[in-house]
């Protein structure tokens, strides 16, 4: 039987088995889901034992286990690294779903779970190709090794340092992730450019504790004031961030280039229709696809202070905070960035209260080449698994790991997503199509092989002869 | 046995007595609490029949019924209105109290707990009170109407209709609220003023769902954003509420008038010191007395939206809110304020995103005579139960009922407050004192005593002649 043909025979047991992936709430940035992500490592040490990779672990890097497989018998072909993630998103609003987040259902042609697409449904794909091809042939076309991340929804804080401690024993010549969307239906993209980032919760401190609104309103600063002033004066009416030497390092662009990108992305009404809007909005001069792409961006992604039940309650609160992040763009500096916010923010506290900013996460942005043999292998997988050529996108999202494969092990990532746009990825109903589920497989065997087959030019554009002198096996 | 040996002799079955009140989660604002504030209501009437009052009986009005009692045995003596509510602010946040905010505890002659102050503790000593003098004399020094509301921190939605209905039945000529604080410890005061309010709650709508920021940040307006912005254009530099129009009705008082106010309210660094602050902030050229009694404000009690947990998450969200509360002073209209509001909010509503005023709560400003005859009762009942005289003060909160008492059923209302500044009303940890609850009790028995020899010149004030013409007993 053709690996292929496994797929079909095996398609339903398939989907059971991500059900079974998505009902584990592997909550990485609740303490108390802590449990979950291990018991969800767990689960998948023991799928990808069961299907036939070598020295499978969960290692401990710090909050959540690094799963770790590989298969490595062919001494004369390259290697790929599949990265993925089995962490989650937190799944509020709770009451906006259809169906309970961590009890994965299909409708529709859909699967319907937190986690469904960002990033189980994904990965998934990749060890149900690597399962047909072990259980058809006995091997692969290439040598694999897997890394699942238990920490990428909290900024991978543990990931770079222990591949900087591992990467003598990760010997790779290329990294596949599978991570980011489809254009549109029938649309496939690879993204060759990503967004970094700097996340930071701002907190105002105000009176020593929660006092009554009548006695003191009107004579003691409102900390959820002061927040919403200071928030306030991030942008100014061009839809710039207003912070002094921001845009010093972005990258300015030629006529040219902004040309292609407007021609290669997507019009700015599929970006509004998207996110269910009509009008947008923005730095003056750019495009919605330029604005979420070679353009910066500052988000509030939550904020709270005081009373916020039914009703009302007459306080003024004793503090009150927000997350902020900034999606960063070539050639900024993350360390740069977080110098000149820090700076404006104390420079807008107003005297009456106190700030404070905590990073929480920080990343820089990704540029990677369209022509690289790896790229050109997926497009061709893309033809073959999907039926169409995928176009080389830019993303407005950040993916850390990427940058930090490039940095730390001198490899160019393939970033070969199989998610739609309307897939819901970090909001409420996130879904994955099975129909995508099913042909990301055949998509992700159709790229081994043709990895397989590249071993003669590829060695040359990265660390592939280092193979040899790999000296421990064990990992620190 | 006299009424204040009594007090002497029962005072720990008192205490006994408040724990219990105070236990029952009274939380009128928290539709899952309805049958706690009912049992609440339940524990009430039975606690009033039991020191012998008349009629007794809770009495549906709305969400949450309305105690009723009576004793009126005089023919020629006054009748009062003892006013109070049973129902509690929320308890959040739950973290900041040592002890469960529903589990009444003593430490350092304090009774702590959600209520003990506002108001289950101050309405308990009219109470206590009234059993003194039925236990003893069986019989009151005047004639006693109690009206214990479950519906004040919702605003009293339904109060003023059910007054309306029945102000036949209502034979009153003054009314007594013990719900206010002291100046300062050893320093009594009978508040004289009161501002009025306007809550409301601004949503600010964006995209459909909550979307990725990394796809859509920098394209799409972010509610929060909005709401940050809008919430920041309604001060200026001055402190003064930016609204068009807001002002106009405020009154002006003369320089005399200001100098009074000053000479007896409290000084600006007690205010600050009371919050637990140390730098000031408001309308410029007003005192913190002046910012918080004769002049209005506008205070942000709560506001939400998007991601508050751990860590972050890296969405825009479909909405997000605020609570907005205006206190409001003589000669503000609420409905005119509300006008006004609402076009301003409608005015600085960013085009792309939808916002919606929701009003919980409104209510007139109150001005109050000092030298009406029961407000000068009750400076010499404060005499005798705290051996000193009460100041007359301003209050910056709202007491809505006073103003309804005032143009219902004509009556002034005397604010007998009992707490302290730092009982922390409405905040985590409230608090009442055990000596002002004894204290408290033996100044309602001297207040009570005093409007029964009132009965001269005090009819002439008031409706006190309607009483003959009662046509019905039964409420509607």
């Amino acid at each position: 039987m053709s690996s292929l043909g496994y797929v079909r025979a095996n398609c339903s047991r398939f989907l059971t088995e991500l059900c079974d992936f998505l009902a584990l709430p592997s909550l990485s940035g609740q303490p108390n889901h802590a449990g979950d992500v291990r018991s969800c490592a767990s689960w998948l040490v023991n799928h990808l034992r069961g299907i036939g990779l070598k020295r499978v672990q969960a290692i401990a890097v710090g909050h959540h286990p690094l799963v770790y497989a590989e298969w490595r018998c062919l001494p004369d072909k390259p290697t790929v690294l599949i990265y993925g993630h089995y962490d989650v998103q937190p799944a509020d609003p709770l009451h906006a779903w259809c169906t309970p987040p961590f009890q994965p259902t299909v409708r529709n042609g859909n699967l319907y779970g937190r986690g469904a697409s960002d990033d189980k449904g994904q990965l998934f794909c990749h060890i149900k190709a690597l399962e047909a091809y072990l259980r058809t042939s006995g091997q692969l076309p290439v040598n694999v090794i897997c890394l699942f991340e238990g920490e990428e929804e909290i900024g991978s804080p543990n990931l770079q340092p222990w591949l900087v401690r591992n990467r003598a024993r990760l010997p790779v010549d290329v990294a596949v992730i599978s991570d980011t969307r489809f254009l549109a239906p029938g649309r496939p993209a690879i993204i060759y450019g990503l967004r970094g980032g700097l996340g930071l919760e701002l907190t105002v401190y105000g009176p020593r504790r929660d006092v009554h609104s009548g006695s003191f309103g009107g004579a003691i600063y409102n900390p959820i004031q002061a927040l919403c002033e200071m928030l306030a004066q991030l942008h100014d009416q061009q839809g710039r961030i207003v912070i002094a030497g921001f845009y010093d390092q972005v990258r300015t662009w030629s006529a040219a280039q902004r040309v292609h990108l407007r021609r290669t992305g997507p019009p700015s009404s599929q970006i509004l229709s998207d996110a269910g809007i009509t009008q947008g909005w923005g730095e003056q001069g750019y495009t919605a696809y330029e604005r979420t792409t070679i353009r910066p961006a500052l988000t509030v992604n939550g904020i709270q202070g005081g009373y916020q039940g039914a009703g009302g309650k007459g306080i003024i609160p004793a503090q009150a905070s927000a997350k902020v992040s900034f999606r960063l763009v070539p050639d900024q500096d993350p360390e740069v960035v977080e110098r000149l916010v820090r700076a404006h923010l104390a420079r807008i506290t107003p005297p009456t209260v106190r700030s404070r900013v905590q990073i929480y996460q920080k990343s820089r942005s990704v540029l990677l080449d369209p022509h690289h043999p790896a790229m050109q292998a997926a497009a061709r997988a893309y033809l073959r698994g999907f039926g169409v050529a995928p176009v080389f996108l830019r993303s407005g999202g950040s993916i850390p790991i990427v940058n930090t494969l490039q940095n730390v092990l001198g490899i160019p990532t393939v970033l070969m997503g199989f998610a739609l746009p309307d897939d819901g990825m970090h909001g409420p109903n996130e879904k994955f199509s099975l129909a995508h589920f099913y042909r990301g497989i055949a998509t992700s065997i159709y790229f081994l092989a043709g990895l397989g087959k590249l071993e003669q030019g590829f060695a040359g554009l990265s660390g592939f002869n280092h193979r040899s002198k790999v000296p421990n096996r064990k990992f620190s």
